[in-house]
């Protein structure tokens, strides 16, 4: 029976585990971490994601689909929140049925382990983190210096690979490799469900147990909180709230809880930053081997200076979010501050011995809630070149994934960083909102139509690298004729169809 | 007295160091090597360099300029060579006086050394290698565990810097930090003079000690090689030699001894490579802590079939040159093939503790003979920057020194890649050799006309970034105008002058 070492339980392990238990390929996965069945995930990383049709369709190849919709929120559109308290839903799609999904990760996570679990040629070892790659004899080092061995080791252990760096040291001729960051960093708030609100604001329980406590749950699916006489979610709850402020932006995804989990971006350095609100300095140990790429911490200062900035800054910014978020003054100071970087490399594998998968491959930025699909996408992919060349040659199957997988990675990676600039600055230009509304107005219209919007996230048979390309030119054309109008009202549809048909 | 570490001996932490020392700052210069005044120079490192108007900018500030002119041979433009064997010489420049100079590494960096060990304020210690940095206290360590301090860190160690490795593992936050390889890589063989290749032919003498000879050589200056009756070089002496054959180049440079240098840049892989003549795999310790960036060698095979492969190849590709080349067979079995990569990062400065200068923040291909003109340059604006900020504030000089020098750095960079296509496929084409011919046309008509190669190459006054901006939308025109012409004596050159200004 063939056996493959995975480096790394996270979301792309334990699903790739999954796809070869049920190949009958015998896998050992590796976890730096402790079971997370068993206890608190720790901090620094995000809470929710957005689970979208390329993760689906991997999801639904091993029949986990349903099950994780189950306990998803659907998102049906970008619910623009504006300095004055006003709020507008730009929808993701025109067409019925195309939404994106907020999951919890720890929930995805566990289920995904447990359902591994249940085949007998999945085995999970925790806390064994790998720290380095034999590139003589294909093993895996663990910390304290064992080793192991499979016919292949698959490293999905994140933007931080031990696999990666040992590439990088040496076993692979000419890597090419590069890691970017963004100026900004981010921190993850919290908005409590309605009916905890009170609660915390009588001393009753603190955000910290709230943030923690979704990620915390059993096997058993998770039902939606009662609430009698409507909803608990303190906003809508079918929407990704974003507060887009140029030089900043928050955004908000609901949990299952009724609670919402918001995110912070904000500069490291300057006018408005963390370190305007925070005046401390930022220590880094980053992108050390296996650590994370979000292990940057400012350190806590919540002190009454410290406070009054925060708050200040809260509420001449975000003032509508300030009533619902009783822990923020808490939560501000003790979460981390993480970096958001893009990491590119090539060659992916050494030779037959391993591959890079999921983040370990190509680290992107959040802004097109893509990580996570793309690395689904990436495990359905390579199960279906397993099925295509079988076991006996793993450098034929790492070749051919590289070759279809990496223009599609560089493709998403680029398009995320692109999205924070539409996301931070152009959400709230009336040109871009005009645009949305059109490419809504033409998805309704023709159903053969699709936004770049729509290609990236609802398009799981269209390439990454095919979704930029006609995306990014049918954004321009768009961005000129609604620079040209007082109203979408007054274009002709049809006209603008031809155009877009006419780019190709 | 102010005192500063500086990283490695080559060219950059030589010149560096006698900019400090005539400042009266104290500098101790750790290098990994022996004092390869005492020692023969390893092998893996080019022989002979393109010394040029930047990089005699920086010298003419010590003092230096005439000295080393005195040693080197001027190469006034390209020497083309056609399959069969005709030959063109293609000027750098249509001004007299402009043209690039072939110098020894080894006599330059002997000669930069030597005059700064004249002053009490510069210490070197040879084979002390630099193996890590200390971000909290601001000390270089040494193998061995020793540490050493001063006012600040300069690292002039290379593609593989120890100091640049400690930032991306920690000492700075947000590394942004690439590195790229080209598929070809490069071997020195060598032509030795003609009163020389008899003796060779005859088995007096070997190539491999030739080959270090000249850069061997003591503090006193080299006379040219006496030749009764005229020059002992082989070819055309005041040339860089060029075959370009599209998917593979060899360039060759005079050295003062009456010899050449010759460089072969080839496919690692495929149907022309250095693995289709040598048939044996490629090992690969590469960018390791401190190693060089053209550390991979392949393994010598220098069987009868190797050989026979070998011949074959230059017998059908370079004809003209094979029987000026006695020991090819040994010198490209024997001599390592090194990696052609690029490598950017940023920040180049840890804030007052250290900075990055010359390769080990922008190591580049050498296709543009810049590599020694760049990081002379970086120490002539580091040294203008301690002129006007003193050496109080660290800081504040490598903070200006790299806002000044990034955007140049890139454009260095991006230009050296750009003209390896450029040399391997353009220089043979005749729409190209046509543009070449206008620019030299329109640089003797108009004394203030400047080609793109000319402002890299000649106006040390032009940052790298003006340069390279200009001469691509130059290039760019000159090109189409070119192709559509069957003479350039057809093009009316006051016309194209216009066209030229109005670009910008």
């Amino acid at each position: 029976m063939a056996k493959v070492i995975i480096i790394g339980a996270g979301l792309a392990g334990s699903l790739l585990s999954l796809f070869l238990a049920k190949r009958g390929i015998e896998t050992e996965v590796y976890e730096a971490r402790g079971d997370m069945r068993r206890q608190e995930m720790s901090a620094g990383r995000s809470i929710n994601l957005a689970l979208s049709d390329r993760g689906i369709a991997a999801l639904k190849q091993v029949g986990m689909d349903e099950y994780m919709l189950g306990e998803a929120v659907p998102m049906l559109g970008r619910m623009i929140h504006s300095v004055d308290g006003t709020t507008k839903l730009l929808p993701y799609s025109g067409r019925k049925g195309e939404y994106i999904n907020s999951v919890s990760r720890g929930g995805l996570n566990i289920a995904l382990i447990n359902e591994a679990d249940k085949y007998s040629e999945s085995k999970f070892f925790f806390n064994q983190k790998c720290v380095d790659f034999d590139c003589e004899t294909g093993e895996a080092i663990l910390e304290g210096g064992k080793r192991t061995k499979g016919d292949t080791v698959i490293a999905t252990d994140g933007a931080g690979s031990a696999v990666r760096q040992a590439m990088m040291n040496g076993c692979v001729s000419r890597f090419n490799y590069e890691q970017k960051f963004l100026e900004h960093g981010y921190k993850e708030l919290h908005i409590p469900p309605k009916s905890e609100r009170s609660a915390v604001a009588d001393g009753l329980t603190s955000s910290s147990e709230n943030s923690v406590k979704n990620s915390n749950f059993s096997d058993a699916k998770l039902q939606p909180p009662a609430t009698a006489g409507g909803s608990d979610f303190a906003m809508e709850k079918n929407a990704l709230h974003i507060w887009a402020r140029r030089e900043f932006l928050m955004i908000a995804l609901p949990n299952f809880d009724g609670s919402f989990t918001c995110t912070l971006f904000l500069a490291f350095e300057g006018e408005n930053s963390f370190e305007s609100i925070v005046r401390t300095a930022s220590r880094s140990d980053l992108l050390n081997n296996n650590s994370e790429i979000s292990n940057n911490y400012l350190k806590p200062s919540a002190t009454a200076d410290g406070s009054d900035r925060l708050l200040e800054f809260f509420e001449t910014n975000f003032p509508d979010a300030v009533p619902l978020m009783p822990t923020l003054v808490e939560d501000f100071f003790t979460n981390p501050t993480g970096n958001l970087g893009t990491v590119k490399c090539l060659p992916w594998n050494i030779g037959g011995k391993a591959l890079l998968l999921g983040d370990s491959a190509h680290a992107m930025v959040p802004f097109y809630g893509q990580g996570m699909n793309c690395a689904f996408e990436d495990c359905r992919v390579l199960d279906s070149l397993i099925e295509k060349h079988g076991t006996e040659n793993w450098k034929t199957v790492f070749e051919e994934y590289t070759l279809q997988r990496k223009p599609n990675a560089d493709a998403i990676c680029d398009l995320a960083e692109e999205n924070f600039f539409e996301m931070r600055d152009a959400v709230a230009d009336p040109v871009f909102q005009k645009k949305r509304e059109l490419e809504t107005l033409l998805e309704q219209t023709f159903p053969d139509y699709f936004s770049k919007y729509s290609m990236v996230t609802f398009r799981e048979d269209l390439p990454y690298a095919v979704a930029k390309e006609k995306g990014n030119a049918q954004d321009k054309l768009l961005m000129e004729i609604c620079a040209n109008v007082e109203n979408v009202g007054e274009i002709d549809l049809n006209e603008v169809l031809e155009k877009v048909k006419a780019i190709g």
